[in-house]
């Protein structure tokens, strides 16, 4: 068992060392789904919320127990639980207090966003090992401008978290307000502008701030062109594997030295039973070793196609 | 005690049936803060999280009973409970289970968005008496564009369910993204428009849709503007009160029956007790009588300076 993270230290120096440690940036997103469960793990029958939670809890925690050796980070996913309502969030909170415990970061992707002391009371609720959630980082989205994320920042920098905002999302229709051209400039590149801005206010040791993005790995030359903007951000890139983001998708997204980039695969990995090559290789008994080996995959795709092969 | 809200009717018929059965368009935010709770309801002492979220359960059930008679709908902040961890998610869960069960309509101010399945799984979670957390809307943001909201749409339409899409935000900084111009209109006028057609998609009996937009009460010209542009939309309008708006200033938001918007007031109404008119009248002991108070004012307001008179 490994040393709970510790908060007192700056994020993106945290997020750094945990990537030299395990000498990759691969982030595993925490997306449980009722109908994609291992055999064996829903539960039978007409099922409660409350049991669905539990199932879901132990699936998470599975995971974790495979992937804490190998990856920096995971991603629970806030949606997946909240759909099972209160139970669910009990189930969201073990999920994270047993990754941290196992020595991995907790990114929880809730993308919240709100104005002023209720900024404030989500990012007091979800940051900070003494917070009721106790997640290193939580996802957060810009529409309501920067008095909106002012708040976020503020506990953020005080508790040695961070946060992900989005820039330029991996879905088909993201365009439609992103790409928006306002001043010569679309939306993104405008948000990503003040996300720099704020990364760079932010800067810990290692020249990160704690302030990130997200931007999808769907859009290669997005993800090159804001990794240049954005000097001072890490980019947390979603899209990689089921949403058809590959390795050579995401070079654009790291610095030289195999730094500046998270990249997440949810179902990819945690699903991996599911995937034909992995099915018949491992099968429905034995997912948790699927798991890993999409893992490893994963590792070894970026480590072949990225800077990420420097770590 | 009413009957339970039934959302087999149209989300926008039964919001216009609960404004004209009250005669106003009132909309209290539920949004308990430890720090302002009336004395006697805090918990004593170093209390835990668990009976905090107890106190906030107690607090805006009274809150509740009070306004029940008296106003359509509630508005639960979920950033407030959420801040408490799970413990608050279920004080959640009770407060819109009490508020349905007096007959309030509940709209759940959570500014959710995410992706897809994601995104199905936050409407399938919240929308519905018999969802998760049985809601009958949602607050949803919406920079990551329509195949992001669609899904809300879907699961709103299938159970007589409503939203409320972030437009033109009453924050100071609301108009760093939302007011930059693209193709000669402001952000949040591209927004608008793409509310107004899933607004008008979705139209019930009464001409108004499932969909409908979150406009400030801090921009009276621009509510006026809006709701001239989005006919099909129910304005949901925060920003009245401690945020400085008046009745003058969203009486723009209303059609010439008085229909149309709904009018948020969170901490006028449920802190009136520290409001200095309220606290020498009631004292803090008598906090309750002090929100029926700040209700009716509000009512009487509205009745004064809109078309809500009318109604």
């Amino acid at each position: 068992m490994e040393a709970k993270t510790d908060d007192r230290v700056h994020f993106s120096d945290r997020l750094a060392a945990a990537i030299r440690r395990r000498r990759n940036p691969v982030l595993v997103g925490l997306d449980p789904r009722a109908e994609q469960l291992p055999a064996g793990l829903a539960p039978s029958g007409r099922a409660s919320r409350a049991e669905w939670a539990a199932a879901y809890a132990r699936f998470c925690t599975l995971i974790v127990d495979v992937v804490a050796p190998l990856v920096p980070a995971v991603k629970p996913q806030a949606a997946c639980f909240e759909q099972l309502g209160a139970p669910g969030m009990q189930a969201l909170a073990e999920v994270i207090a047993h990754a941290r415990l196992r020595g991995l970061l907790v990114v929880v992707d809730g993308k919240r966003n709100d104005i002023g002391s209720t900024a404030t009371a989500y990012a007091d609720g979800f940051l900070g090992s003494e917070s009721a959630w106790g997640a290193d980082a939580l996802t957060v989205s810009p529409y309501l401008g920067d008095d909106s994320l002012r708040p976020f920042v503020d506990v953020a920098q005080a508790r040695g978290c961070g946060l992900f905002i989005l820039v330029k999302t991996s879905n088909p229709g993201g365009g439609q307000f992103q790409d928006l051209i306002a001043d010569g400039l679309p939306l993104y590149r405008h948000v990503g502008r003040h996300v720099e801005r704020l990364a760079f206010e932010t800067a810990g040791v290692v020249g990160y701030g704690a302030v990130g993005a997200v931007v999808g790995a769907t859009f290669p030359e997005q993800l090159a062109e804001l990794r240049g903007e954005m000097p001072h951000a890490w980019l947390l890139v979603p899209g990689f594997g089921s949403q058809g983001g590959t390795a050579r998708n995401v070079a654009g997204a790291f610095d030289t030295a195999g730094l500046g980039a998270v990249i997440n695969n949810s179902r990819g990995i945690i699903f991996a039973h599911a995937r034909p090559e992995f099915a018949e290789r491992f099968g429905a008994a034995r997912w948790q070793e699927a798991v890993e080996a999409a893992t490893r995959e994963m590792i070894q795709q970026l480590h072949a196609e990225t800077t990420a092969g420097k770590l």
